[in-house]
């Protein structure tokens, strides 16, 4: 067997059933030998930063790696603001980087550029394999190396020669090892913290916000001076119905100062200690209050859960964990706003869906309206990179195809990746979009201010609008093999919201709404 | 002021007159500075791909950089690929990356990243500003580093402070050395291959495919053995009745190496030695012949026209150029293919367009089909990194409001960029877009023949096809707000082609052809 094929067994037999690809040439061996190990399935993507978003959404669901096939620097140029995603998530992925012959390199043909120096940006691993002989053990480690807890991306570049000379036969996996447990006695000095009934916060983020996680630290607020916050932006938080609920800490360091305000002691569990999104002129760029301590419980590769759970024994003996109550908002009447599609959106989420949320601005009233729905997951912009939404729903819908997606989805950020909904058309995704069409970059204009920039400006007036001409996102869906649907009012979207859910199969609806709303 | 506006004051003054944007929370104090400056305009592209095509299209037609205004490491990373096409093209472009305030960086905030590395991959300049005051005087350096014979990418990194900070007034622009002339003795050297009477190949690129150059390098080929070859990919051609015509060195090696055979000789005017685009198993990598040597005229940051001149004067005395005559293909009749793709096109191409050209194998038949149309510049994928045709032509369109821009694009390429449209329409740019749908990246399945790899693929046949759902570009042309139709035979796309161009302001047509046609 050649290189490639040695790699796709040693994939197939590691455990990575999917590749989320855009090939090009050097990768035509590696995509021919697919053909031979049917446990490696392709996806086509029609652009490099979805199939990198897809890995992200399915290595969220699944905690194993998908494959990326990537061609030479651009493509995976064409990747990488949603690996930054993938990388701040703590996601598994596994880029495979075709790059030309390791001879025809110091030719300096027109695709040449630095692959290593942009993998280094994203990855915990990076190597170029060098011989065809190599390459089944080299994908083996780059398998182990993103496996390690919380997940990592690792990257592999396959030289066009070592994919079609001439290798041994497949590598068997390599041990992956379990995520640490926390000390004793990290746990024996939170307990103390917990017990001295100082005013605390657990701050929950990475696998800190699964249902066991959250059933132990929700045993944590029994009768003591802790309350809980998850972090901003969780890569997938385990909610509703029968969960404990955790508020999120705010985007705006305006709301989250209020939340942190009087905390003595900030427990890490799987969170980083918060900082501001950006900097602000005479703002403070750390979250946590003058006069708090910082301590971390556990790190994002660690058993948060069992740390949790550890805790919970050892300072609140006996107490019980405090599940959310079944409850959904009814379905408003009237104009259609963010504050209304959230409602209807509360009202009417499936049981065990997987929510994409790239809402952004239009976002703000979703947490509160879902906190009650049926349980589901719910996966965020990790990184701030837009773009992710509509990539992330693939992934997790081809992770999960038994599962209901839901992707929430601005449409300034929509536009990064609009392609995705060709692959969401191609694989027959049950993913129905919502995009909320406020026609601007809401988020910026709020930025304008909060920067202390002028806000009568023109020029940020047109640069930051997404009228003339407005985007029709309907017409863009179905150019895409993607039916769809407008809502205007409150009750359109209802409707076609049931009936999209109703129908397998992807489908857009576009939510007109005013910004802010 | 703060260093924002002295950045753009002193860009203004340097002969920046164009920011294309998408900006992003860091960059709002720049945003805002723009309107006490008229003299740059800000141009709002949806995706940082477009932005950075676009300023390479600018580029190339103003011999001037545009500003490229990107958010952080992921919005720099999303507008690399077109980048680096800029980079192998020799374009100027500024590009601005707005970061995290210098202070707030340490903090690791979601959006941080290695920004100098990934800039490092494709720019001759990088450089962050340390403060307020440094940013007049690092942003004239960065203009004429960009400015730099052929033209470069410069790559300057704002933080957030640095715009918000006040600073001192703008800086004076920087002298811009010239192409450096060829020195005599290289002439002399040349001549004497010319006048040699061995068979000989003059390869012209960047400047070389000039008019004057062109001029001049036909008079070479008067009463010598000396035959003229274009680079491959030419970053901008200049064609047409009246000039010389020279044919380009063919993409496929097994097609090029014939164009090359018995050449004693090898010239290089502004172009590099042709390498095979890829490798291919037992294909040689360089195309110059055995045998053949290669001589450097002149390097593509050198007076190319120039040095052609003298070595014209010096070598062949008296002898005259060789303008091409002025001749149109008839339109054809009957099934729409790519080679009556061409036909209609080369028909009908009107005085003084600007071709961008990335119709890939549907665009076989266009070089002979427009050699002797009215003047035009050709423009290539110089990179080949995919996804340049859309933009390149926005930039090409705003440099040049006075002239009809076209459009060739595959419709695989098409789809990575493809929210350029909307800025076609939001500047009512008047630009024609001819979508080559084949339903399929026809090219990969001429390189997984090339490449040896197995062709009765399943995996590489479906990774391969656009269909199943076939992409409506009618519906996404009008989703993006650009009026278009559906051409399905040869004269359709007349009728189509001649009612777009004699209209103002964008149209897109989706040619549906057979791929290989």
């Amino acid at each position: 067997m050649n290189g490639a094929e040695s790699v796709i067994r040693t994939l197939a037999g590691s455990g990575v059933s999917v590749c989320f690809a855009n090939p090009g040439t050097s990768e035509m061996h590696f995509v021919a030998a697919m053909d031979e190990v049917s446990e490696l399935r392709g996806v086509l993507c029609l652009f490099e930063g979805v199939a990198a978003g897809a890995a992200d959404g399915y290595g969220r669901l699944t905690g194993r790696p998908a494959a990326v096939l990537l061609h030479l620097g651009p493509g995976l140029a064409n990747g990488l603001a949603n690996l930054h995603n993938a990388r701040r998530a703590g996601t598994p992925v596994l880029a495979i980087i075709g790059d030309h012959a390791t001879y025809h390199k110091r030719l300096d043909a027109p695709l040449e550029s630095d692959i290593g120096a942009l993998a280094g940006t994203v990855s915990s691993w990076v190597r170029q394999t060098a011989r065809a002989s190599d390459a089944a053990a080299d994908v083996a480690q780059a398998v182990a190396a993103a496996m390690a807890a919380p997940g990592r991306i690792a990257t592999l570049i396959l030289p066009a020669d070592v994919s079609w000379e001439e290798a041994g036969g497949p590598a068997a996996p390599l041990p992956v090892r379990p995520p640490a447990a926390v000390p004793e006695q990290v746990i024996e000095q939170v307990a103390a913290i917990v017990r001295s009934g100082e005013p605390s916060v657990v701050l929950l983020g990475g696998t800190g916000l699964t249902e066991p996680a959250l059933l132990a630290a929700s045993r944590l607020t029994s009768g003591t001076a802790v309350r809980l916050l998850a972090e901003t932006f969780p890569a997938r938080h385990e909610r509703g119905a029968g969960r404990p609920t955790v508020e999120r800490l705010a985007y705006l360091a305006e709301a989250a100062l209020p939340q942190l305000a009087g905390t003595r002691h900030l427990i890490l569990a799987g969170a980083a200690s918060p900082v501001s999104f950006f900097a602000y002129p005479g703002k403070p760029g750390s979250l946590v209050p003058p006069g708090c301590e910082v301590q971390v419980l556990a790190e994002p590769g660690e058993d948060i859960a069992g740390a949790l759970a550890a805790l919970a024994d050892l300072a609140v003996p006996g107490a019980r964990p405090c599940p959310q109550e079944a409850i959904r908002p009814a379905i408003p009447d009237g104009d259609l706003t963010g504050q209304a599609a959230a409602a209807v959106i509360g009202a009417l989420l499936p049981e065990n869906a997987i929510v994409c949320d790239e809402a952004n601005t239009a976002g703000l009233w979703l947490p509160q309206a879902t906190a009650g729905a049926p349980r589901h997951d719910w996966l965020s912009l990790t990184g701030g990179a837009i773009g992710q939404g509509l990539p992330l729903a693939a992934g997790a819908a081809i992770a999960c195809r038994d599962r209901p997606v839901l992707a929430l989805e601005a449409d300034g950020s929509a536009m990064y990746t609009i392609s995705a909904l060709w692959t969401h058309a191609r694989e027959q995704l049950d993913i129905t979009t919502i995009i909320f069409a406020n026609r601007a970059y809401a988020i910026l204009s709020l930025e304008l201010q909060r920067t202390g920039a002028r806000t009568d400006s023109q020029v940020a007036q047109s640069l930051l609008s997404l009228a003339r001409p407005d985007l029709d996102f309907t017409a863009l869906a179905r150019g895409l093999g993607v039916p769809a649907t407008r809502a205007l009012t409150a009750a359109d979207l209802a409707a076609q919201l049931e009936r999209a859910l109703a129908e397998p199969g992807p489908h857009l609806i576009e939510a007109v709404i005013p910004p802010f709303s």
